[in-house]
């Protein structure tokens, strides 16, 4: 059984405001669950049917709340539209940045993206790359907004989000020659460019692009070219498409390497 | 003033049967309606604030219903949650599948990809990347779907989908000797193939991906590699973030070539 306060704890956590007063979050899902209960994630309590609940697959031996409800249950307190069998209440974990590491890393940063699902996606990209943090500007969505972790698929628990101020960030690269780039329409054809392994790749927010502060100190701007076509094409494409395909531009000479 | 039974013909055309029925769709937001007021659809009406009435920037002139609104009255029958000042009814256009012009382009084949969202930033990636047919299995969403064609962008108009037998399609692909590519997780590391310019890239359900009786039809299987990590990484990607990599990579040498 599952009570009032329970649900109304899991309802509050779709609310930034709430999130930072509990510091907690909400994951939902099989898969997820799981995922999160095997991870080192520090969690507050697990609600889940008896189906889920199969020690065989996932490790419950965590000193957390456990409570094992009906699928009703279940539905009363998700937030999806399709609920499957189990939510996470997990802490927000506590992690520090240092700026040294981005001498030796491919980095992301954010400016202002707005959409969680394009920032799930996103999150998703740089786990898929090998890149482990993103810098994201204050204005960026938060990473446990509920909609950011489910789009992530998990991936938010290998990709550490920072949120800075960005300009201290570029400047700190531009003072350490860490090569600085960003996602521009008049930017350089991103396919002719030697791209190097380590640097800051800066993507801009859905409407507005990177903001002209930022765009100061940005070193390089690129541009993924359209194919040149008899008509009109679309003005530009989704960001998380565009971060899709710059991350791959800069990984494809160490996949060409690694890979089979 | 907006009747009831217009605003019940708007709602109406959220659900696949009404569109089929009346052979029209809807598009709203100021930037896609003027796209499409602009472009060579046929209008069944506009529906939008006096404010968007701006004569110099859209062309009116066509013969269809143009009813000038409050922005109260907007927002009675947008689907959206955050309307803006332009609704249009438009005509499904007819249009005609030629397997001929696949030997000759690019073309994008999509099996069963199930959410609006994607399927429509799909239409934006192969409009970027000139792609001008995508051909879909039956159980694709409809493009005609209003979440599809507001998050296309606008590259519904210019990207033709058709709804056919993928299987049919792939065959006749195999029989003229145009090469066939599916995306797998134990396909070829695409970054070292050396991609066509005229072929089919077929791309899977979200959740099962390719359909094994389309599987065994396909000639290459390939693959967007992971970064190689110390721990764990992602199951897979989106399939759109998938497709645009892909279609990057197909283009790229076209688009070393072509662009600035």
């Amino acid at each position: 059984m599952i009570s009032k306060n329970k649900i109304k704890l899991i309802k509050s956590l779709s609310e930034k405001k709430y999130r930072l007063k509990e510091k907690l979050f909400l994951a939902e899902g099989n898969k997820l669950s799981a995922d999160i209960l095997n991870s080192g994630l520090k969690i507050h309590s697990l609600i889940c049917t008896e189906q889920f609940y199969n020690p065989d697959k996932v490790v419950f031996s965590k000193p957390y709340e456990i409570l094992i409800v009906t699928q009703d249950e279940i539905r009363k307190c998700s937030l999806l539209k399709s609920p499957q069998q189990a939510l996470v209440i997990c802490e927000i974990p506590e992690s520090s940045f240092s700026a040294a590491g981005l001498k030796n890393n491919l980095t992301l940063c954010l400016d202002g993206i707005q959409d969680p699902g394009n920032f799930g996606t996103i999150i998703r990209i740089a786990d898929w790359f090998g890149i482990n943090t993103i810098c994201a500007s204050e204005n960026t969505a938060d990473v446990y907004n509920p909609k950011v972790v489910q789009s992530s698929m998990g991936a938010f628990l290998r990709v550490n989000v920072f949120y800075l101020d960005l300009a201290g960030i570029i400047k700190f690269a531009n003072e350490n020659s860490i090569p600085t780039f960003g996602a521009y329409l008049d930017g350089r054809n991103i396919y002719k460019e030697v791209l190097p392994e380590n640097g800051l790749i800066v993507m801009g927010n859905e409407g507005q692009g990177i903001s002209k502060d930022l765009g100061n100190l940005i070193t390089n701007r690129i541009h993924i070219p359209s194919f040149p076509n008899q008509g009109s094409v679309s003005d530009s494409l989704n960001v998380s498409t565009a971060t899709a395909i710059i991350c791959s531009e800069f990984r494809r000479n160490k996949l060409w390497n690694y890979s089979k």
